[in-house]
């Protein structure tokens, strides 16, 4: 395995093994050591869970760890885009910090999310997929702005854990937020449960619909592991049914990079947060987030403190699908012969 | 032991046990190696000497460390009020936030100072109490809004190191500062004084009373440990005969949040600086601050470089203390079953 | 050895063992292992490489790894001034900051820019300085005001490993810049290559001169070792023959501290960015810089990009240059007796 950009680059076998995987080590297997060998972790932008359960599997895989964050006296602003005169704010390229840091370790894991500034940008993944391109090592995406595939690996483990049935009905609800949100959660969200085989439903206020391209691969990985993908507003079909209510607010990408536009166009939906009476119209359903959530904002206190909620459980599998995957790069490296430069290149002149 | 939060929550004996234990570390006696568990430390404000000592202890016990820091592109900003509609600066709340590092640490260590805003909030300790109450494992204060235990713990090795009787005389005495300052430093001192059996004296001008609860237990400390607590104005009474100097600058309770206040009320306050003159009228004493202390402010060049001065030791002995300390939570830990859930929870729901 | 703070202190032959245990590193060689000792890494400036490569270092070695970083919730800002009253900005003084972190650590390595704002302070390195006076064990200089030895160290390495002649031309350009930036690079690379006992052109325009304390000392290195040392800024005479073109910007010291007249100063020379027609007139030179690079600013895309460039390998070499040197100075103090007190201070109080 060669990096891990987005959980649907991987046959669903292989998914398969990972959460098999994850599960093992959450009931105690000793993860596979790798001593001399090291992880880098970077992050553009903030982080609980993701950074301290990083740190955490670098140690339970006796790496050594190497870890970054941009800002303050981090590393230096990094621009991403190609042919760029930079006298602006940004003092390095990615053609320089990804192939740099690529020599110092041996698998790097990259936090960057949407700007939501510009829609193509962000489309292009174009900070992430700078890394991907230039660094020359594997490199894992720990949430760009378009995939958190490390969310999505751990969320097939927590229903795998829970003994949610392949072809229970998944719900994705959109919930209102003070602020627009990237849409890297609910696509990896949406897409993991279609390759799961889910019925999958997303619940979503006009005017909130994830990308079409998204919403095409959804539709295709459904399509090859034998479930569906709905789309609706309408709250009470959508709920009829369901096993998991899976909660996250995002930007409408009609407002992209206009904060007033999209202050307005929700105005009207603070009631699209998740409570008892939402949950009391599924089948007993269980209650997901990625974490962090806002309390009465995104979902009810008497839901994350019910008996619905498992978003511990689901932000504890964070550490056993990543440690699972970490294993499984480093292993994949080992398998192949080292095929870094040792030596200088020799000088080959433009004619 | 169950975690650290204050140093009075432990008999005297088991102070002391920790103290020799430091004391024996620091001659250079091998700690325990705890290798396959984790150390979390978050903290919530600055720090040289605690996040220095404690990645260093961390080391020392062979244990994976995880460190987290708020602000940047650290963790997010944390709510510690329950019930409350998250929907202004805060991204997640301390039921989440504090469960989830549960599960993915052994011991979490936090450091969450005063906000000086509300004396309500302050006093009830709330972001530190919100972790112990919903981490599910043993935290350790690194300093909350109202104890510093693991300076305390310091400053009773340093005490022990230098010989200092256990009936001398310790004088805490407020200094000038230019801001206000957290009571976490001089309750832990007051009350660590107490418990050691000294004739402990804080030296302040009018308007600087610690908190009556904080006095109280401190007097109960002294009471049960055969020593005395008074509080006095009088600097000359208060030096004569002291063999410790312990020099602390801390905000008015009475002008709380209300900086102008403050300012105005310490206005004529700035001779309260400890210099050669005052450690002249003692009996041979040391002086001893938490570090950092601001030179010439809050005591006098002549002081910290000439021979008084014991503040490096000090320091040095937070390594010692909390190594130690940290030793006998990893220790402890290992006694019990593992009682952390492996399993998931079945669903039952409210009626 | 003792620290690190400038490459010219060390003899020519202790910095050629040092760059052919680098290149013995980058070949392959396991580095010593020094369990049971710690590096402190202490940034007082944003950085990537130098973070990642001290970071992956200590892994390397086995040592314990303390990180720590001024500003948000890091370390306490630091006054290095002797005898100031400090009721501003900072709260703690270098000289309980920098023995404090001694007792925690056996070798530290710190970086402190130039401020660019007075130009004495500057001069005196005063941080650095403050550090290395008052640690009291080997202070690592991870660039300074006024040098950059670790880059140093790299460059020398990185040169062997193209095999460029001892007597080659090496000329150190300057280039535009949108900000004036500090001299520790330049100062410490015409030094570097000036011990090499290289043919060493400082190309710059008017204005742009290094301070003439830095040259005396170069042209002593280049005197010593057979080399030369020349200013000018004609590019044509520089470039002919050259085999090395090593480009960086840097502060006009006519202008320290002054934004405005510096802006002013090199308003008309933005055309001095390398470009593939720079490249042409020289003898098949190879292009470095220590990075971060602003591209189409210092030097053009086509030259980063283009065969010339060898400026990854020269920031892989950091790594190896710095575990060669960390491995020096771990070694060296194992071959000392333990110095570090154990036991307190006898009080002797002044007459």
């Amino acid at each position: 395995m060669k990096g891990f950009y987005n959980l649907g680059e991987l046959a669903t076998a292989d998914v398969e093994k990972l959460v098999a995987r994850a599960l093992h080590l959450r009931a105690g297997a000793a993860p596979r050591r790798f001593e001399g060998k090291a992880l880098g972790i970077l992050f553009f932008n903030p982080s609980l869970r993701t950074q301290a359960s990083f740190q955490r599997a670098a140690g339970k895989l006796g790496v050594d760890l190497v870890q970054l964050q941009a800002g303050g006296n981090g590393v230096w602003g990094i621009e991403c885009e190609d042919g760029v005169t930079m006298d602006a704010g940004n003092a390095e390229h990615v053609r320089e910090a990804a192939p740099v840091l690529g020599r110092f370790v041996d698998v790097l894991a990259i936090r960057a999310f949407a700007g939501i500034q510009s829609l193509d940008r962000d489309l292009r993944d174009a900070l992430m997929n700078g890394f991907r391109k230039h660094a020359g090592i594997p490199v894992v995406n720990m949430e760009s702005a378009l995939w958190h595939p490390c969310q999505a690996l751990a969320d097939w483990t927590t229903m795998d854990l829970y003994e949610i049935p392949r072809r229970a009905k998944f719900v994705l609800t959109w919930a209102w937020h003070p602020k627009p949100l990237p849409h890297a959660v609910p696509n990896s969200t949406v897409c993991m449960a279609s390759q799961r085989g889910m019925d999958v439903v997303v619940l979503r206020p006009k005017g909130y619909d994830l990308h079409e391209s998204i919403l095409a691969e959804a539709s295709a990985l459904a399509k090859a592991n034998g479930g569906t993908l709905t789309v609706t507003d309408d709250r009470e079909s959508a709920l009829k049914d369901a096993s998991i209510v899976y909660a996250k607010s995002w930007a409408s990408l009609g407002c992209w990079g206009n904060t007033e536009a999209e202050t307005a166009q929700r105005a009207g939906l603070r009631e699209w947060c998740v409570s008892p009476e939402w949950m009391k119209r599924t089948d007993r359903a269980r209650f997901m987030h990625c974490l962090p959530v806002r309390r009465n904002v995104v979902v009810r206190d008497e839901v994350l403190d019910g008996p619905w909620s498992i978003v511990i459980d689901q932000a504890e599998n964070r550490l056993h699908a990543q440690t699972a995957l970490l294993e499984s790069q480093f292993a994949s490296l080992e398998r192949k012969s080292q095929i870094r430069a040792k030596s200088p290149v020799p000088l080959e002149l433009p004619q």
